[in-house]
């Protein structure tokens, strides 16, 4: 498993796009973007559990469950959210102002929108950005791609990785975007990903939902979970050799170097979330299940008091046991202890044997972890987030105006 | 039901006390507060739900269990969690030094600590905070001792109410602090009340839980629930007549104002909760339940994109139907309507006819009205939050050092 250049476009077989076409309010910037298969792929999907949801998430879903596409677009600016039976509409015509320019029928393009909520798409606008990206389609489009579905991201998230399997070398490339309303359950961005290994569509729908739980699912900016959270996966089998079955050696590389990818973009995404200033680590050990390290990790990552204390720079432990304790999850506080990187702040329920200035050395690093031991059983889990600071306020508090 | 002067200690056979003991660093801040019936009383408690209890906490609940107590003594400054066995063995030793000194037996004192977490108690200073307010008592002491419980506050909070019962006039008093780690699911706060009716431990416990759960569980300041969280209520018949008991014409009347004063001090605690400059209330009709009519309220209370929209002054209706709809509980979107006070912004899933200008006069107001129409049942709920503003922040990010 190596790392290479390229993105979505790294992968054999594939092109991508972007381009401005003034849906976002600075005319310049992009806001529409295309990534097309060459030929029919696997697709699958995981998307928000959002009750208000844009049509263009359920439109995509229904897509996933056929299990076949061949293209992607995205709009940012405009989320097409709460836009009533024209939204359903316009993410229909969507589809199909792109599959008549590329010759492909409407039903094998996915289209997702993000940005504001309640404004109707520009259809006149849409239609520019769909010609403009179908005219600029390129086998080295990745970057223009990943540029043109950043909202309130400061830079672009791009990966891509090459893996040997038994017979063949294949690729994964993906871009992301999202760096407010980042809550677990549902990876609450939009991701998109291609591979040109040869996947069945439930094959894929099984590793992607799996790598999905440890990565996008363990991310926290905010709380907020959005109405267009989507990650799309494309397998088009461009690379050649015989399809990777669920429970093969290959199947099994493969996920764990998808894994591998999900995690790294997840972890672009909480390194640009909205006004941080800190990127932090949270490995939970000693939980009765993985699911309840799960719940205590992210009960701390979720913490506005734990999360000013980070943007603070202030080792209050207090906070972190406190946030632990009322994750909803029993344990034994007596046997509570808390690590800052290797400095004890807290052991077996009581302050630890540490100097003070040890633990405000660890947090005014940019990037540290927090090791919350429950001494309770065997279950872990590890998830990300940031600080909230100034910039989270200021960011928010003007976003739409 | 008539507002009335003197807060706790505005009941009959009450005597409060407050003073500072350098348990805080600022060595003229109050910080040592006592509240003493002249006859033992009924009491009933609510405490916090968090795995990581402060030992008083588990003490104090102890004694509410069993149903009498006299006196209440509380520190702030210092919490007293995370403190192990030497922990357990100061709060008694508190209870102790008040005894002593009242000449009660310490299992009638209720004990509560509220500060920093995981620091020992400085035994010498809490000895001679119970000199202090032990000498210092009086029946027009409930501002000191309001003054003594603030953390973080910027205002004490202090209320009292007569009613008016059919044979007798009582009174209710209560002070209360708290102004972060304010979320619902116990009362994330310190409240003690007093009343001179005759109430029995069973009656008051069951109308203080009541009482309970539409107002201090019906705030929200932050997501954090501290170690500490503790509602005390003592009734100690001084005003004469018989016990009120459950079920009766009185206690329905007596539990109405309870609910009032409840409701009074939750709100003071959200209005001056940190960093606060909006005071938003938010109504949701039309759920299948009022259970489910609070989680949406909840959801949106906790919004920190929704908060900082507050701090921002922008209507933002987009986070408002967000959050509701990632709340976990089941509507139809396209039956979503919200006004902003009379401003309809959002009707049966869409844009509502109203004018940006009018929405935005507003959110310009220091408090205002969300009201979420689900239109798909009778459930109903109101709960009160704050903005999230840059001051939070600073306040946090700051609070140990």
């Amino acid at each position: 498993m190596t790392a290479i250049q390229g993105g979505v476009t790294a992968p054999k077989g594939y092109r991508a796009s972007g381009v401005a076409a003034g849906i976002k309010p600075s005319s310049t910037k992009k806001d529409c973007a295309l990534i097309v298969s060459d030929s029919m792929a696997s697709v699958a999907g995981l998307f928000t559990t959002n009750v208000v949801k844009a049509p263009g998430v359920r439109r995509n879903a229904t897509i996933c469950e056929m299990g076949q596409a061949q293209a992607v677009f995205v709009n940012s600016g405009n989320a097409n959210t709460c836009t009533g039976d024209r939204g359903i509409r316009d993410v229909v015509s969507t589809a199909e102002l792109v599959g008549a320019s590329l010759g492909i029928e409407a039903d094998a393009i996915l289209a997702c929108s993000t940005g504001v909520i309640g404004v109707h798409l520009p259809m006149d606008r849409i239609a520019k950005g769909v010609d403009g990206c179908v005219a600029a389609l390129s086998t080295e489009g990745s970057s223009d791609a990943a540029m043109a579905i950043m909202t309130t991201d400061t830079v672009s998230k791009e990966r891509a990785i090459e893996i040997a399997l038994d017979e063949q070398t294949v690729r994964i490339g993906g871009i992301a975007k999202g760096s407010g309303m980042i809550a677990p359950n549902m990876a609450t961005m939009i991701a998109l990903l291609t591979t040109d290994a040869a996947i069945g569509s439930d094959a894929l729908a099984t590793m992607l939902r799996r790598a999905v739980e440890v990565s996008f699912n363990r991310i926290c900016v905010d709380n907020d979970m959005s109405t267009s959270d989507t990650v799309l996966m494309l397998a088009n089998g461009a690379a050649g050799g015989s399809p990777i079955d669920l429970g093969s050696e290959d199947f099994a590389l493969f996920e764990t170097a998808l894994t591998a990818l999900c995690q790294d973009l997840a972890r672009d995404l909480v390194r640009d979330g909205e006004g941080a200033t800190k990127f932090v680590t949270i490995e939970v050990t000693g939980a009765a299940s993985d699911e309840e390290a799960k719940t205590v990790a992210r009960s701390i990552a979720h913490s506005q008091l734990c999360k000013t204390a980070f943007s603070g720079e202030d080792p209050n432990w207090g906070r972190l046991a406190c946030a632990a304790g009322y994750s909803g999850i029993g344990f034994d506080p007596e046997q509570l202890s808390i690590s800052l990187d290797d400095v004890a702040v807290m052991r077996d329920g009581q302050a630890g044997p540490y100097r003070e200035e040890d633990a405000a050395a660890i947090m005014k690093k940019p990037e540290f972890t927090i090791h919350i031991a429950l001494n309770g059983g065997s279950g872990t889990a590890t998830f990300w987030t940031t600080d909230l600071s100034h910039d989270y306020v200021s960011i928010n508090a003007d976003y739409r105006s």
